[in-house]
């Protein structure tokens, strides 16, 4: 996979270089490059930005840079995305989907907006959540991450994202390692038990129970086993 | 206010020394420390983490470390803040409350999870969305970018932030700077026409339109002024 970002500051990106995502681009996985669009402004000033039409705080992104810088790097149908508190949400549905394109181009505002007609180059507008960030950068980067871990071979085990939340369609369920006691409170005993199914089923029961006190909407699009049925049963006993 | 971050990736922090975060640092707006729990763990070779009781793929992070590196910043009475996939959504609502502390502290955890019972440390669990990251580190980084910049005096115009999407309860109009056309496209002939009142409508009702289209349940929790209702009956009529 091919990552361009358009950005001006391309520094910040450098948090892409460490840990996981790090080993994937030493690994080449994934290839991540940045470019910063001030150098394709064609004023003398290498201004990016300008006052708003119609008045009002802030500036605005300036189309000609980006339209330039873009005009460097795309290669062939790369998905263009554009990081905006408007978009579409953000979710793990989106970052399994993405992870399957070959090229993908982050267009990064900051100060106040963009001008709307940057947003003809974007195929996909996503948000991160509703809050507001000082520039797409910092949403960039979350979304990126996101994406890489789900390319073949970036985490290290295979195995490892299946297990988790969202993957499943519920909530993880509690974890514990060592001690077994630790500031007086204790593993639960049944984690110790050496009893796989006994395990299995208290691990799929404590899911079911986050789920249903804090995500209670995602249970709606599952489809429910008999098993998870008579825990959802006996969990909504306990908890009432 | 007062951040500080316990991770055993100090380094990853270093993104928010750039920009406008960065200058609020500059400007003791804010005071960003990070604190690399990995320096307290009582093993020899400092592991953090260790394998989970009842099997399975991963490793969580052990209490001990954090316990003891908690212990050395806490001051009195802190938010302590764990990203977690399974938290509370985070909201621009959020991030306005967590703006008014003293201190704040971000736990952030790596590989598969934590230990349940570093949670006993814990005052909010928050979640950036649906998905799933490689660490609570770029969470905690867009979550502090959101907080921050509503610090007093950090964005450079006080003003500033009162436009955003989410702090009208609207998404933001369509915005265009010069030049007045390119390639092919031109700016709405209302936003140079020099007429306030007319601009001001202009963008009340495409904000009322954008929301309408993508955001229709951000309308629900909107009280609507005369005129805003009689521009979504017109919008109701135009994009029927």
């Amino acid at each position: 996979m091919k990552i361009d970002i358009l950005t001006i500051f391309p520094e910040m990106f450098e948090v892409l270089n460490h840990s996981m995502i790090g080993k994937a681009q030493e690994n080449s996985l994934v290839e991540i490059n940045t470019v910063n669009f001030r150098a394709f402004a064609k004023n003398n000033q290498k201004h990016v930005d300008d006052y708003p039409y119609g008045g009002g705080a802030g500036m605005l992104l300036m189309p000609q840079p980006i339209f330039d810088a873009f005009e460097t790097i795309k290669g062939t149908k790369p998905r263009v995305i554009l990081m905006d508190p408007a978009g579409t949400r953000f979710t793990q549905q989106k970052a399994e989907e993405l992870s399957k394109e070959e090229q993908l181009v982050f267009i990064c505002g900051h100060y106040e907006g963009y001008d709307e007609r940057i947003k003809t180059l974007v195929t996909d507008e996503i948000s991160l959540g509703d809050f507001v960030l000082t520039g797409g950068e910092m949403a960039a980067i979350a979304v990126i991450d996101a994406i890489v871990r789900l390319v073949p071979n970036v985490l290290g085990q295979q195995a490892s994202h299946v297990d988790d939340s969202f993957s499943s369609g519920l909530l993880e369920y509690p974890q514990y390692t060592r001690p077994q006691e630790f500031c007086g409170m204790r593993v639960p005993e049944v984690l110790t038990s050496g009893n796989h199914e006994k395990i299995r089923q208290w691990r799929l029961k404590e899911s079911l129970r986050k789920t249903f006190k804090r995500r209670p909407d995602l249970l709606k699009k599952l489809t429910l086993t008999d098993e998870m049925t008579a825990f959802l049963a006996e969990i909504r006993e306990e908890e009432d």
